[in-house]
């Protein structure tokens, strides 16, 4: 039974999964979430996002009411029902339903809702020749590094990509400021170094982002958490992004015009193959 | 029947009223909605806030699926059904349900989903003693005058004021600049001249604040709409706030501080029975 619902301890299927009309996720997107991906029947990386939903939940002050090994479990019996290998587990907590007003109580029971989904993995040929990727402002709130489901900016920054016939939106931040992307975050090599902007608040810490710097630093490159100003990336020889379903995905044109040779860079590629044989293929 | 809900033609209870998991409005935030009031069996002011509304999903580019004569009928059916003769009607139009991914195909349904519910008028007595009101940083996205579900950063302001034992939270941008409240407009009395910050995007256009602005200009009040900084509201003789369910509502705390008298003052009130008179009784 793939593609399976999981709310608040009811099992369906995904198309027929409900939530309240007054949950306050559907009312204020007054929510967080985070994304697991499963590969050959494994869950890749459950600390690390799991940790980072709890920071989520801290953020805007959500007590879950179950533990991280209930949570563990109920992933688990997931990905067993619906006998995926490679899956999309999305998790999502709001603050719960009660009637319609801003301030909350601290007696809200939060929603669990989760889903889990076939996910095959990135296509290989769209890897090989990479992606288009133009720049929007980054209209987004003060706390981008909350993954909350105040998603709408992303949304149409994203939308305006497809609709450029580019893959990914980079946000640039008052004009001048490269934070990340509509949904993943962004990389650029600049004389040789490795550059990407800095967990200051104003990009979503990405899981793939921490273990390719970590896999990076291990293996010697040289690697910079910075600021990166719009004229850099313009320049810049290899663009790539990254987040769970991606990896490592290369930009080879950037708002019209080609990323160095307009072919996914010799760093992005041995990057992506670096990411994979030391996290996805230990 | 009093607390009834309508989504996409199925009536229920408000507490039964079930949406898809899949809707982007609970996954995103991609939605924007609006609130009329019904005062002794009238519906208030519908046509403005259903040209808000047209206005808000135009500007994230939902496209109805009914016209504004099937969503009036809609509504006076609902009325009409609950038999209540004050309430609220909460009205949410998402860009529908389908597939979670940030891009949108055009072809997506979107949601209409309604809600009707008693509300009694605004407490008297609070309305004579005046409410307080903390300042909090403005920490929106780039779009505040599109009523989207992105409320994040509202909803945690509001929960500020309540645990401050305040009714409000009046938002400051960029540590100077007075914009308007976690869901209401706000309003000074400077040198007897009635002061509220310009649509200019920066502000969600208030229906009440504009009807007010409306019949304090035809009754010679002096009035302006222009910016107003921080230490402006901290001297201001008169605060007030406006919205469809409070009206006028006078501020006579400021960060623990006295406004003016310390009680609602005499133009607060004084437009307060303008207000009535022009609009609610006419």
């Amino acid at each position: 039974m793939p593609d399976i619902a999981w709310i608040n301890g009811v099992i369906t299927s995904l198309d027929d999964a409900r939530v309240s009309f007054l949950d306050r996720g559907f009312l204020f997107g007054d929510g967080v979430y985070d994304v697991l991906k499963m590969c050959n029947g494994r869950t890749f990386a459950v600390k690390e996002h799991l940790d980072r939903l709890d920071r989520s939940m801290e953020a805007i002050r959500i007590r879950p009411s179950w533990s991280r090994l209930e949570l563990e479990e109920i992933i688990r019996d997931l990905a067993a029902k619906s006998e995926l290998l490679d899956a999309r587990i999305y998790i999502q907590v709001t603050r719960g339903a009660g009637p319609r007003k801003h301030e909350f109580s601290s007696g809200m029971t939060p929603t669990l809702a989760i889903f889990i989904v076939l996910q095959q993995p990135f296509p290989e040929e769209i890897r090989k020749a990479g992606v288009r990727a133009i720049t929007v402002a980054d209209e987004r709130w003060a706390h981008p590094q909350i993954k909350s489901l105040n998603l709408l900016p992303n949304v149409l920054a994203r939308q305006q990509a497809e609709e450029s016939g580019a893959y990914e939106a980079i946000l640039i931040r008052d004009g001048e400021l490269v934070t990340e992307c509509s949904s993943s975050n962004v990389f650029a090599v600049l004389n040789d170094t490795i550059v990407t902007p800095p967990t200051d608040g104003r990009i979503l810490p990405g899981i793939t982002r921490d273990l390719l710097l970590k896999a990076a630093r291990e293996a010697n490159y040289p690697v910079k958490e910075d600021y990166l100003a719009l004229t850099e990336l313009q320049s810049a020889a290899e663009i790539f992004v990254t987040n769970t379903g991606v990896e490592v995905l290369g930009v080879v044109e950037l708002d019209g015009k080609p990323v160095g040779s307009g072919m996914p860079g010799r760093i992005t590629g041995d990057l992506y193959r670096l990411f994979v044989s030391r996290w996805l293929n230990a």
